[in-house]
C-alpha cells in the first residue's frame, strides 16, 4: 500500500557547487550579485573553471523545501528529473536520505543531471548560475495522478515553470489538484520567473493556487510595482493565502482581508543565505499540515530558514523539529 | 617552460563523501570509529545508502597536503588518477582551482574516481571507509621524472602502497628523488597501512626517506610497541627527520637526536577532524621550502591543522597565509 503524502512538489533536481568570491569575481563578469541565471553547457564549463574550489551539496528550490519538511515531520513526495550520472546519484542519494520519497526515473543519453553554480560573497549574499540539464526532462509521464489527487498540498516551482516539458508536467498536476481536493502551492522563484511568465502567474492566482510564495521584488515585480502596498493590495483581491518573505524583516501573511505580521528568527550567523526562501516554504507547509495558526506557520518558515542561512549549503543541518519545539512548543 | 616545483605529492585523488551520525551507525555496521579502511564498490554502495545526506568536497591525503601547501604559497604538483566522470572533473577543478598543478590523465573506461565515505560524529572524529575507484590505475607512466628531479620534495602518501602499480611509481619516483637530490617524504598515513607494509616502511626510513610524518599510533605500530618513547628511540637511530603529530598534544620533531616540542594551535571549533595530519604535514612542508627553523615548520604545520578541524572537509577554507603571519609573522 502507497502512503499517502501531505505534499507532492515539483521542481529543479540540482546539486549545488557552492564556492566562496569577493564581489568583484561576479562584477568582471557582467553578473548581477543575488540574482539567479540560467546558463548553457558552455557557459557552466566557463564558469565552473574560473571558480574556486567547490563543495557539492544536494539543492533545488522546491527540493530543499520538502527536505525540510520531512525534517520537521511531514511526508513529502519529490518528482523531478536527474540524469543516470553520478550527480544525480548524489541527488537521488541525499534527498531520500533526507526521508522524502523520490521515484521519478532518471534520464539516459540525454543531458547530464542539473547543477547550480552558486558564488556566495563574504556578505552571505549568494548568486546562482543554473545549468538545468536533465531537469528540463521531466515530463507529464513522470506523474502519478492518483499521488496528487491523495496529497494534501501540490507544490509548485515557479522556476520550473520556464521550460515546457515540466510545464505541462505542472498544468496536468493542477488539473488533478484541483479535481481532488489538494491545495494548490506556487513560489514565485524569482524576478526572472515574474518578468518572463507574469501572465501565466496571475492567471494561476486568479483561479488555481490556495498558496503562493514570493519575496517582496517577486511580488511587486508580479504587479509591476515598487510599491510593496500596493502588490499586498493586489494580492489581497484574490482568494489564496500570499505569503510575502521580507529578509531580516521577516514575513507578511494575507488571507481574507487580513495581514499577519512575523518577525525574522534571529540567525546565529549568516554564512550563505541560499535556500532561505525554500526553508522558509517547507517550515511554513509543515507546520500548516499539523493544522497551526497562520502565524505560527511564517514563524516555523522563519525559524527553519534562520537555521539554513547559518550554514553552507540549502539543506537543513541542525535538528529543525527541536529548534522549533524550543521555540514555539 | 615548465616551473619547477617545491614539491610533487603522489597520493589518492578521491572525493569525500561526508555525512554526520552518532557512533552507534558505526558500531551496528562494525566499523570501528576514528578508522580508516578499504572497501570494494558493493560496499561502498550499501553503505552510501544507509548514510545520511552528503556533502562532497574533495579529499585525498597528500591532495589535501599540497593544497594546503598552495595556499601557504607554495608551488606544488599533485599525481593522481581519476576516471573521466563526474567525480573525477570536480577532483580536478578543485585541486586547480586550489592552485595546484595536476596533469595526470584521468583514466576511461575502468572504475569511476575513488570516493572517501566520511561519517564525522558529533565529537569530530571522523570514519573513513575507501573505496579507491581509478586511484589504483596510477602508473609509473604517469610520473614525470624530469619534475621529480626538479622539485625540492617527493612527497609519497603510504595509503598508495597498497595497490601495486602506484607502489610501483613511488618506489620509481624515489630513484629518480635520491639521483637529483630531491628530498623523500613519507606519511605513514594510517595503522593499517603500517602493518600491512611495516617491513618495506622500515626499509624505507633506513635508506631512502628524509622525512617522514606520522602519529603516535602510528609510529608505536611501526616498530611495535605501546611506548612512544621506544618509537622515538627507534627513529632517531635513523638519519632522517620525523615528525610525529599527537593531536591535542602537539608535535615533536626528532632530528640529529635532537627533539622539538611544539603545542598544539588552539582551535576556534572541532566540528571535522578530517584532514588534521594532511594539513599539518602540508604547513610544516610549506614552512621548510621557506627556509624557517624545525620548530617553526611544525608550529606552521599546527595552524593550518587547526583550521581545517574547524569545519567539514579537509582542505583549507580559511586565508592560512594571514593566520600563519599573525601568529608567527
Amino acid at each position: 500500500m502507497t502512503q499517502r503524502h501531505h505534499v507532492i512538489a515539483i521542481g529543479n533536481a540540482l546539486v549545488d557547487v557552492i564556492t566562496t568570491a569577493e564581489p568583484v569575481f561576479l562584477a568582471d563578469r557582467g553578473i548581477a550579485k543575488g540574482s539567479m541565471r540560467l546558463i548553457g553547457a558552455d557557459e557552466a564549463e566557463t564558469l565552473y573553471t574560473a571558480m574556486g574550489p567547490g563543495r557539492e551539496i544536494s539543492g533545488g528550490s522546491a527540493a530543499n523545501t520538502v527536505a525540510g519538511m520531512a525534517a520537521l515531520g511531514a511526508r513529502p513526495m519529490f518528482v523531478g528529473r536527474v540524469a543516470d550520472d553520478q550527480l544525480g546519484r548524489v541527488f537521488a542519494h541525499d534527498i531520500r536520505a533526507a526521508g522524502v520519497d523520490f521515484v521519478t526515473p532518471a534520464s539516459t543519453g540525454g543531458a547530464p543531471t542539473g547543477r547550480c553554480l552558486i558564488v556566495v560573497t563574504p556578505d552571505g549574499d549568494r548568486t546562482m548560475n543554473t545549468y538545468l540539464g536533465a531537469c528540463q526532462e521531466l515530463a507529464e509521464a513522470d506523474l502519478d495522478p492518483g499521488m496528487v489527487a491523495a496529497a494534501d498540498i501540490l507544490y509548485l516551482e515557479g522556476y520550473l515553470w520556464d521550460p515546457p516539458a515540466p510545464r505541462a508536467a505542472m498544468k496536468k498536476a493542477i488539473q488533478v489538484a484541483r479535481a481532488n481536493n489538494t491545495k494548490v502551492a506556487l513560489t514565485l522563484s524569482d524576478v526572472f520567473c515574474v518578468e518572463g511568465y507574469r501572465a501565466d502567474f496571475q492567471a494561476l492566482l486568479a483561479e488555481h493556487v490556495d498558496l503562493v510564495f514570493g519575496n517582496e521584488h517577486e511580488v511587486c515585480s508580479l504587479y509591476q510595482t515598487d510599491n510593496l502596498d500596493v502588490a499586498m493590495a493586489e494580492l489581497a483581491r484574490h482568494s489564496c493565502t500570499a505569503v510575502i518573505t521580507r529578509s531580516a524583516a521577516g514575513a507578511v501573511v494575507i488571507e481574507g482581508g487580513r495581514h499577519h505580521v512575523v518577525a525574522a528568527e534571529p540567525a546565529a550567523r549568516v554564512l550563505d543565505t541560499t535556500g532561505a526562501g525554500d526553508l522558509f516554504a517547507g517550515g511554513f507547509m509543515a507546520a500548516m499540515v499539523e493544522g497551526r495558526s497562520l502565524p505560527d506557520c511564517a514563524r516555523v518558515g522563519c525559524i527553519a530558514a534562520a537555521e539554513v542561512i547559518s550554514h553552507y549549503g540549502a539543506r537543513p543541518e541542525a535538528d529543525l523539529k527541536a529548534l522549533v519545539k524550543a521555540r514555539l512548543g
